[in-house]
């Protein structure tokens, strides 16, 4: 099967198969304390600052509640847009595992701005209102978009003037670099995020995800809060050699390069089609546009994808690390036949 | 001291004290099995209709979250209004202690419309997203407005078409019942409410507040789910009493028009008075309006009220059981000076 | 009625009710900022200590809950007996509100021992061990027996060495001051006691209970989570004002001393009774003893009492400030007629 | 590094590594709508009978803590030993994530008797008490020991007879099979077993977990509370082709037996050195010993494993799927240097 659907549809890479292999051998110790978690650690510190801790967990959705769990009080509450992944694509697992209201504020391109942020810190010290303690923002965004290094700074001071900290939803951070052109430390830690849930899984690996306290007076005990949210992997070797080698030899990069690449190609296509209209730039290596019914009746049958809004019938066209030119050519014209 | 600022800072009424004493003798079984409490829920039959079942909680927090909790499944959701109380005067109560996600939506005069409600039910069956399954309307509203009893019936409709319940946060049902000129259960039963929380602090009480299951498929088991959320009174006689004295004699409905009745009366003065803008219809106890700064800033000094937003200088004026014309009269003196 | 099922049986004192009707006039700031709960807070500080702080809740699971929630980080554990309150007569609200685990250990008179205490901290640092951080006491016991205040002390001395913080449950601590004959501070604040829930419902209040942060370093924006769990009350002068009335001309100590002295009047009568055995040291207010099925079927239709143990059938007498000689009188005899 | 620490320091099966490469190939649905994962579900089907309901899962934590919360009511409990594996070793997930109670009793080879749980159903129907609602029990238990088929047909009869459903903690399920010498079916489904936990982890897999219903009446909807308690995983085929490939060839059959006579052989062995006293049964991969302290200091270094119990010096020495006869005696020998 080919899609358009998600990343995540994509196999690993061949790399991530053969690390796999490569250290399937031996006893390690358990639930982190082994030697190859212990390099990711290191990895993970060269990348994005010294004062970095690592927390690997199963899966975004754990990562996310996770990093925030750990920062709230349990009257606080968490600043998104109303699309943002935690808001709408996780079950409700952030109210129900934290506790903790979401204030989901109105983004066309699911992004904020410090002034909306800004904005949003009202009532404060007054207990009748849950007290809003994290901005959260998604890099790249769930609308195929990107904050610039400049606006996510500006995004960390007024978080920080507001005595609030500043979380970024990373499950398709390398895409985000790469568009960027710039290190995964130019972005987070040198601009004042403060956590970054860091995603492996739909770049192109079986599983990983991690967890990242950038600001060195975060990420205490969270060993125990990782185990109690039944995110503790017990053979955690096989989950950071994956983001290891993603990590190694520019895999990450090349990867969501292309990725990011053939979104851009399909763009081009299917721009130029009657009764199709995208609705977002195409930064990274989503294309999201309005189609016309019969595109989304029989189109998925072929190549699946989802439809983004029932009411408008916007469409998302995810690519991954494996989306060929050809894959690409065959989409177009699978939608050709359905116009 | 006399204020603007709620219902809940006035006194509560004499005959309620009465009541209180009259009852003070003898032991009576705790947690709700006495004879007071048994005529309570007789009453309440009589006033929503016979399936009626009761349970005192002991605040309008606690009802609401009785309320919703036990007809949500755990990735279950809520619909409401943006400026509902359970979305942002609790505390974060609903999604901390239920764990559940509020889906709120925009509303000028903090009123749903039935088409609003029904585009709010998508990705039905998707795992990914919080499946609503409770509509949560505020009758009368926190902007001080109403639902007319078609208004109800129509979004207990498409509520119910949704396979969705619909619950009714009647904190100031009174004012509201005496607003529409009807009994309870005809904007409530008749027009297919599920659920209501019964209101009686505002009203005139010490405390007293109860979570009534009108549909009769539900409201089993309630009194295990109560007691694990911190909201059985031992001594409950007490606060039975005070609802059933509240229900006799029309008490409910002689305070609540009062109440109301002063709300007009002021909404006439200040709508004179230059600066000030009335926001909002006047159809219960409160008025609402934008005023200057120093409004705002002086006459909370002799008669407290609240600002209602920080943005926009929209305060809430709220009248209650006790309020005097010569209260107003005093009040409106108090702004007069400030402006 | 009259009954030996529990003090919560019992009427309000009527000092408590005078002194409602005589604070009902007026408006007062909601929510705790009136001028009546400012008198009860320092009137708490006089009792307590001048560092005290309070916060008044609705009921005695309520204190209990926003004490040990305030005092816990999510992965932590609280050491009881298996007798306790919180163990086994709160619907398991602490473990649904708080998800926290509750330790319970053995004990045969519902106390702790200070080496049955240092056993329990066990895997410290292990996060796959709920940490133990709490050690919740309760004074006077369920069994109606009583700590000393060296016992509390030892206790205290084990709890803070093991970098835990120490609860004491005073639902019923009127009856254990009475029958210490010593002060509150004696045997809270002087000996180590980090946080207290002072229970007045059960000693003649219609509702009052309290949570006091002894420890200076505890009780930071406690007033939050206290809202977050329902446990705000909107018209808090009418509860302040008994808890200010209890704690005023030895209201408490007047009603506290009659209760123990006709727990022990009833205990000395039925211990000459053939079949009935007095299984715990009557130390306040209550009696326990196992007894032939026919008084545990037959005398709770005259004189209601609970059966607390239904393989043994022991079963528990309490008295309360209004249990009158006569009522023991009479309830003897029942009991001789069922035997 | 060669341990007996526990079978998941042990590597994965090379199977499993090579079943991985295989499928590693196109697109396929994520989230469980993959060919690989309705495979897996049919061979639950086989092997557990046809109304087997299957949900993969992240670890044994949450394959508990699905199965659990799937189940219970919000004011119902879990009747467990005191040494369940969700009991102590969990992080309090259990707790903190459904909000249960655990009902925890004692248990010297960590086996309920159906006496003692009949004995625990206590206060139906009373609120003030959290109401046991699922019987957990541990297959191979955490001692290492065994139901037999007619304990578990006896505990399921008494639970049942209480309204209650029966759960299975199957992290060793595999153990406990070939030591039984039976089928799965034949000490669950068969006899009246409601839930399964069934794990792959220990077992030889890199991770594989998943909760089965077997009860026809139970598992509906549960893909909502799978992905709300961030158990879902998105490239599922990748766990799922590893469970299918140990229940294929009988590579679970293999794995298991021969942990569990390596197990047996370091039982012989141990059992004739002074000083070191075997405390349990020797029924599946454990050894469970009391040792010298010099053994517990000084082994670890070379073959890591846990001490059990602080208090005694017990400690737990397992077995994996590649711990082999010369791991045995070296580890022997290092005990006699030790001892």
């Amino acid at each position: 099967m080919r899609s358009f659907a998600s990343d995540n549809y994509a196999p690993a890479h061949p790399e991530v198969l053969a690390a796999l292999s490569a250290i399937n051998q031996g006893h390690q110790r358990a639930y982190g304390a082994d030697e190859v978690t212990a390099q990711l650690e290191q990895r993970f510190m060269e990348l994005f600052g010294p004062n970095t801790k690592t927390f690997l967990v199963w899966n975004g959705t754990g990562a996310n509640v996770l990093a925030l769990y750990s920062l709230l009080k349990p009257w606080e509450a968490v600043i998104c847009t109303k699309w943002s992944h935690i808001n709408v694509d996780e079950g409700g697992a952030p109210e129900r595992i934290i506790g903790a209201k979401l204030i989901d504020l109105p983004a066309v391109d699911a992004k904020l701005s410090p002034a909306q942020i800004a904005e949003a810190f009202i009532r404060t010290g007054d207990e009748h209102y849950a007290q809003p303690r994290i901005v959260s923002i998604t890099q790249s965004t769930e609308y195929g978009t990107l904050y610039s290094v400049d606006e996510i700074a500006a995004i960390a001071d007024v978080t920080h003037k507001n005595n609030a900290y500043l979380h970024l939803d990373g499950a398709r951070i390398g895409n985000a670099a790469v568009a960027l052109n710039k290190s995964f430390k130019e972005f987070t830690t040198d601009v004042g995020v403060d956590v970054v849930s860091f995603g492996g899984t739909k770049n192109g690996l079986i599983n990983g995800e991690a967890v990242l306290y950038l600001n060195p007076l975060l990420g205490e005990k969270v060993k125990h809060l990782r185990k109690s949210l039944m995110q503790l992997n017990s053979k955690m070797r096989y989950t950071s050699v994956q983001l290891l080698t993603l990590l190694s030899n520019d895999l990450w990069k090349r990867s969501a390069s292309h990725a990011n690449q053939m979104a851009q190609l399909l763009a081009n296509q299917v721009s130029k089609l009657p009764g199709i209209k995208i609705t977002q730039p195409v930064q990274v290596n989503a294309v999201f546009a309005t189609v016309p019914q019969s595109v989304s009746d029989n189109v998925p049958n072929e190549f699946p994808f989802y439809v983004w809004n029932e009411h408008t019938n916007e469409v998302r066209w995810m690519c991954a690390w494996d989306t060929t030119e050809q894959d690409v050519t065959d989409f177009v014209a699978a939608i050709k036949r359905a116009l």
